[in-house]
């Protein structure tokens, strides 16, 4: 479920691809997965944490498929190295600033371990997952407001409703030098053994208002005659990419459909710029891998390649709509030292332009 | 220099993006940079060979700083494991069908041990690039109609003007369900330190006429509408980029240069399918490793990390330009079995479609 | 089956690691696969092919899960990009010299068109796995001397049956500055739901002698001591290295596993140089995976990971063992000029070294 | 410059491989480089930190040439992205616990913010490099003792001084089942253009008594013998290795000379298991990148490629050795419930072994 307070990309008309959308067109859409934010936003202090829960039961115990896909590696989110190696998740995701991550990666341990008395103990260790955006335009980053109560809050406070735009971990963030954050879609893949879903939750950060593109459209470009912006534009963005889908997948199948984010991402008008932190976390919840070895063989169910374009397509898609989300439903932030970033929404109010 | 008699994108007046082209809008705008072709179009014989010369010297005495990128490896492109361990290219780039890579390769081993006696003598082998689509729907490709004549023909007979469409490799190509080919553009990249050129040279053979877009318009929707194309349509396809450029870059510099022709790919409207060998070659000629050592320590210039935005917007662009070009430019093709592909030139006349 | 006639390293007294060998020590304790040599033994030809069948029914139709892993890769091994892409292997294996690839792809094309008339028709073409390395040293490479029939041959006179040493593409490579060429061995898994076989076959063509190491002891010092060899050796080679297995594992498993060669290839004493193709392609037969898509999802059974150290120990001890067992039944030979490598077992018997 | 009072492996008479050593046998035989470390050893508290400054200026102004390798990846390390798509470290590495890594990142955080006041204003952020392993054997890690003032402590206190064994983030860590810790040594590569120096430091805490070798001689086994250890062994350990060069190389080049670590390793017995997390981290002090962007082209020197198998044969020998300088610099700890490792001289001294 959505705000419905928040009008996103499809109420102004815009309709991105060729499938249809899962119900609340949300990375939540994926069965069993929720979504927290905390937002921290007074003065220069405009910032905050998002969590994933890719399910509700013990994620250490029962691990999820999962793989990791670096589009550019300016960035510095932690737990890549062990999501590629064992081609599995073991705990939520989080999504939070540059400067904050080792505060929240300490809370997820803090998380796990209470969870999990045996971690340290009888069995290894957990792996983090945070990944991260620079919000220090309209951030005091170097202040680093985030504390592990914030992250604990986060953690705690997940549901099924997923806010958009100025929220969480998005508080802070530009996209297409307007107000970025929090966006999120999905899509339907009817396949004949099932119907599945692929989600996106994105974190954007990332390019230049001329560049913007929205369904093929030069909005970008219309939008810069329109207000006059003569500085030169500078993109040190990034943009995080949450993907989850109920479909079975094998790692490597996972890894290849994460890598089609691109797609999308690419016809919002990106051009991947070097100072930029891209990186793609996926996961599949069909099958749940047990952290304790059983003595039989395992088996994971996976698709046939064959049909692995429908993934492709749908999780393009959805990942331009994500984008476009988090750009329509963001509102104008004034932050650190009067910096600020205009809404998309006001600016196409204002020139009274129509999508 | 292209073909005057071949009209090209902007000749219908459409622009891709904002950075200037290059004197020809080809890959040969990069100094020192021919291509060749050889064209076979009888009958059930619709294919062909390209061959990229890189400079004009002795490449295996010479070689130019190189790297490889996969965007989908359902593909046979020979040469790629050594371009990336040693970073550099030392044979021309040679295009050709699936099944005629072995014939190529052995070609261009002929061609190399001739122009370099030592090889397999006093120094080491040589490490040939042969690229592949698969032209199976309008060629026999069972037949490999190519011989090693026909790729020696390609290599001896390159220059600056750079036929495309319906010619050498792209002879048998499809595009967007449409007849694609062999296309090409370049970008000027305006640095303080040099003016330098990106160009771009490509093999299309890959995606469906439903997604088709160009310059953000999905022409192929508006196609598919009018010929009322009401079977399922597959895409099995592929395509092959090389990227050459006088930019003085390290080879990681390079391959992160190279990785941004997705995003010009992606625009015109590619989800990347399954069943496809994407590959990217790239290749600067900024600087030539001697192949015997000399005493000193080597020297290789390169841009600064913060300069290398322009490169990713060059080069995205110019790939999208080069798809077009291959499409635009391309004939009407009846081939194996009668089974033909229009042209989209012819298409947009029939329809009276204005880009 | 091995031959009776060649005395092997364990023949020696030597024995390599803690794990069991399967019945003959070979790549072919894995149910299914054989091996076929073609060799050219005369005057400047020192040279082959060798043809490795992962399984006997039609590959193409059930691949296998597959996944190769480079080294080093100053080498010009064909087929690890769609391998890598599709987890899956759906032709033979043919080894070579290093510049009668090209042919050697091309009669595999043969071969698999004549078996799969639905190639390039109703299916789209085929991937071949071709390796090599350079036997210049005894075998005039440039006047490539395999035809192909000699690759037809390998092909259709595989068995279990596998010959060591100066055979099929072993016969002009060199090892530790000796003669080198095919070796095998093979590991037995005993786990919980299963026994399961790690077999190896190795083609040697790397190393300098003082750097030999035979299981700990440093054997190639020792030789160069007595034959008081002065020059300087330098090493311009590689090694091929197949890892087949009948352990349920999926392909990123499978990646993990074959990666672990390296540790029983160090410990014969390689560094691993600059100039050398060091390629390893490994598959299991667990699981078949159908060309053809159905209805169905599909199930891949696979162990758990905390088994899979068994794995990790046997592919070291059997990469290790089959190196000193292509050197140890290698036999003199003089080639191309008169050039020439002696036996490792000569050697020890001429010095009453007691291994 | 080692400490006098810590016998080392070659003063046991064990001389690994045929380079010379650097004057200290020491990474800090690398000019400019220095090591601190802060050792927490009470009761269940055995753990610590060890800070490596790569080199005495300002590494955020003055990023060196560097590059990472995983060679198993159940590792928790910080800031391997960045390093591998920029090529270029810009912070001091910290070695510690793996569940203080959070409190390890936010402590270098403070030190690089410190250090440079326009990170996050002016300019971007900066990329904390935090390697770990676990140490829950002897330490009880769900406490997380380590604070910010131990990270900064060791960071301050940094000489070209390396005490090695129990000490640091070797504290509470395991070696082929003795007590392990940290070690270091250093090989010297003459080439024609000057005199290069290959600095090797490691974190160890893998691999199971039985597999241990020291210099080809199975004395594990010897020891397994001795101590009637008949428990199982398991082995849940991790190595982190940081290799350092003066030597003149590109990223590239870098890479593929840090990928032979793993030969060294290979040699002292390491079957390289699955939860383990093993990751190499290589700089060049070589080269300076300036953070801010000049005007001109850069140039960064480099060998030629065929100067670097000295380089493979320097980091495989130096590794070695600091793995075993590791084990047998190590003292008996006795920590976390009374959790106990022999060090390997007193197990030496016992049994009256010689090396």
């Amino acid at each position: 479920m959505n705000n419905p307070a928040q009008k996103r990309i499809r109420d102004y008309g815009v309709k991105i691809g060729k499938l249809e959308t899962g119900p609340n067109n949300s990375l939540t859409d994926v069965e069993g997965v929720t979504v927290g934010h905390v937002t921290l936003s007074e003065n220069d202090g405009q910032t905050g944490v998002t969590a994933i829960l890719p399910h509700q039961g013990n994620l250490f115990k029962e691990k999820l498929i999962a793989t990791t896909h670096v589009i550019n590696g300016f960035g510095k989110t932690m737990g890549t190295i062990q999501i590629n190696e064992l081609g599995t998740l073991e705990t939520p995701i989080l999504l939070t600033n540059t400067l904050n991550i080792g505060t929240a990666a300490d809370a997820l341990f803090d998380y796990m371990l209470e969870q999990n008395p045996e971690i340290g103990r009888t069995t290894g260790t957990v792996n983090p997952v945070v990944c991260e955006c620079n919000d220090m335009f309209l951030n005091d980053i170097r202040a680093r407001f985030i504390t592990k109560d914030h992250v604990r809050q986060a953690l705690e406070n997940t549901s099924s409703f997923v806010e958009e735009g100025t929220v969480g971990a998005g508080t802070g963030m530009l996209c297409y030098s307007l107000k970025g954050g929090i966006g999120t879609a999905s899509r339907i893949m009817k396949m004949e053994h099932g119907t599945y879903t692929m989600g996106i939750l994105v974190l954007t950060n990332f390019g230049i208002l001329s560049d913007l593109t929205i369904n093929g459209r030069a909005v970008g470009e219309e939008l810069k005659e329109r207000i006059l912006q003569t500085r030169e534009e500078q993109d040190k963005g990034s943009i995080i990419i949450i993907a989850g889908t109920d479909l079975p997948v094998s790692e490597r199948q996972l890894n290849r459909i994460i890598k089609r984010t691109i797609t999308g991402l690419s016809r919002t008008g990106s051009i991947i710029t070097t100072g930029s932190g891209e990186v793609v976390i996926g996961f599949s919840t069909a099958t749940k891998i047990p952290h304790d070895h059983t003595s039989q063989c395992m088996s994971a169910p996976m698709i046939h390649e064959e049909e692995i374009d429908l993934a492709f397509r749908a999780i393009g898609e959805a990942t331009e709509e994500a984008v476009l989300n988090s750009l329509i439903t963001a509102t104008h932030v004034v932050g650190r030292d009067g910096n600020e970033r205009p809404a998309l929404k006001d600016l196409l109010k204002k020139y009274t332009i129509q999508l």
